[in-house]
């Protein structure tokens, strides 16, 4: 049996719950959660927002551990080592996207805490593919957070081939986006944060960035216009888009990893005009999350994080949903 | 003196037009013009439809003809060559767009019939960078349509680095569709079209398509669902935006050359979830509208042509705008 903290329904506080994960199988990996990471994506299927969350369901996707267990076809783990687990938690390992190192592509990936329990338990089990050892030079306890917020904004970085002479922007200075600004800074870019709280552009500046602009500020935004190359969004609200698109050089692309609900009105001539991209990405593959965490390591990025034991998780997410996180929150198990 | 066909209004028929090109300048060249095409951009220029137009206004910009003159600055042409000018007619030559290539993106180009008279008349002038000499084997009478509509559907495939064993989808087999399908079926591809009309289905077969499916048939849309690597819109009415993105195998790319002019509401997850692209472009620099002439004589791709002289502009205009054209409309001056 496995004791856990499980909503039963929308809207519920989480309580305890126990369940009986039953046998190990042979590709899975056992590990006991030493920490656990609170994003926003929690909050998203604790209310159901993207009509996927199946009750009773126990949150948490930003595992830190300690292998306890490997199934008798588990590759490249043994018991003992440090490990984290992020967004997804399986996946099918022989379609083109597994078979190409995209596991967070495959059409079948089960996300760690769709149809499968998650990390504010004691223990957890994910694919042996999903289990990222750590760098030694991680600190643990703020490591977390790296395994979903971390992998979302420095994927698009890899992905979408960033070069270190770009100008960069990052719309929305908080979980994700102070984390972009530190791999973007790392990355070697010039990078320019967008924030709506004037407050955080002297944090902005402490996380990497070269300047700040408000993003409520339609006319400093125009000043902007044709110099930046890429542009992550990570926020999850409406933005005046076309303006946005206007920041961009020609070839310029603007990423979203904030799952804006409302459409975007996109203008095909704000496209056409510069040659310019819109694009988005779902968190990374197993290798490259094993590739930003030595990055994070190299370069000493980490998460600003508020600590919460397990036992206080509903304070954790009612200080989360009161956008009071500053900027990730890290639930320890042990305390 | 120039004798051209002008319209000196919005909903105007042109009319005969003469005008005084003044010395040539020491960086231009001048052509006698012996085709010109007659493309959609035409038509939205003379009707004002982007706001842009400037009149009078002499259409024309996908010029064929001879060099008569040449500044004493031009490089690299003689009178006497045969070539080719399309969408733009000027660039400033310094910028880091016009220094890497990509003079099509210089934020100063001028198009060669906004503030500039184009080629439905004797002569026209161009900066020699724009003015391309014409391949041996390319057949002057139907090359015009290549100068415009053809790098608008050529230059995707190079800038976003299409594969030859990528599966492509065109979406509109009309003026610049039939092009695309001929481009995408040399280049290797697998092609699919999509259309409105049944009755396009054989024609897009001998184009180059495959495989052909009704873009009003939404169940056999998605039947394609995760099966596409890169889908060209080459019209400019709405579409099932959701639909087609889902065509897209993760990291798939719809890329949009048809001024569509209201907005495409785009969801967020819909990128997100297969870390796909939506992107735009207008035609392409000089090297790479000589290279898609170079690639289109080598695999005989061919516009599909009606014929009208010059005289009968009016009359040409007509029938495109009326939706007959098949696909492409030339001018012959010479007639």
């Amino acid at each position: 049996m496995i004791k856990g903290w499980a909503a039963l329904g929308p809207q519920q506080k989480l309580q305890p719950y126990t369940y009986e994960p039953g046998p190990l199988n042979a590709e899975e990996v056992e590990v006991a959660v030493e920490y656990c990471g609170l994003c926003h994506s929690d909050l998203s299927m604790l209310n159901n927002d993207w009509g996927l969350t199946q009750y009773p369901i126990i949150p948490g996707h930003e595992v830190v551990g300690r292998i306890i267990a490997v199934g008798n076809q588990v590759k490249g783990l043994k018991v003992g080592q440090s490990v984290g687990i992020g967004w997804n938690a399986l996946s099918c390992m022989h379609c083109r996207e597994c078979l190409t190192g995209q596991h967070h592509l495959c059409p079948e990936t089960r996300p760690t805490i769709v149809g499968h329990h998650g990390g504010f338990a004691e223990r957890i089990r994910a694919h042996w593919v999903w289990v990222i050892p750590l760098p030694d030079t991680l600190y643990k306890a703020v490591t977390g957070p790296l395994l979903c917020g971390g992998i979302t904004v420095f994927a698009p970085l890899q992905v979408f081939d960033v070069k270190p002479t770009d100008r960069v922007g990052v719309v929305g200075i908080g979980g994700l986006g102070h984390l972009a600004l530190q791999f973007a800074h790392a990355w070697g870019c010039e990078v320019i944060a967008f924030t709506s709280s004037t407050a955080k552009a002297e944090e902005a500046h402490q996380y990497g960035a070269y300047h700040s602009v408000s993003s409520r500020d339609q006319h400093a935004i125009s000043k902007l216009a044709n110099t930046l190359d890429f542009l992550l969004i990570t926020v999850n609200v409406s933005l005046d888009w076309s303006l946005l698109l206007k920041t961009l050089k020609p070839n310029g692309r603007m990423h979203v990893v904030g799952a804006v609900l409302e459409p975007i009105p996109l203008h095909a001539f704000d496209l056409i005009m510069g040659q310019k991209s819109i694009s988005g990405s779902p968190t990374g593959g197993p290798v490259m999350t094993a590739t930003m965490l030595d990055f994070a390591a190299r370069h000493r990025i980490t998460p600003q994080v508020e600590h919460f034991s397990l036992n206080q998780v509903n304070e954790a997410i009612a200080h989360l949903a009161a956008g009071k996180a500053k900027y990730r929150i890290v639930l320890d198990h042990a305390n």
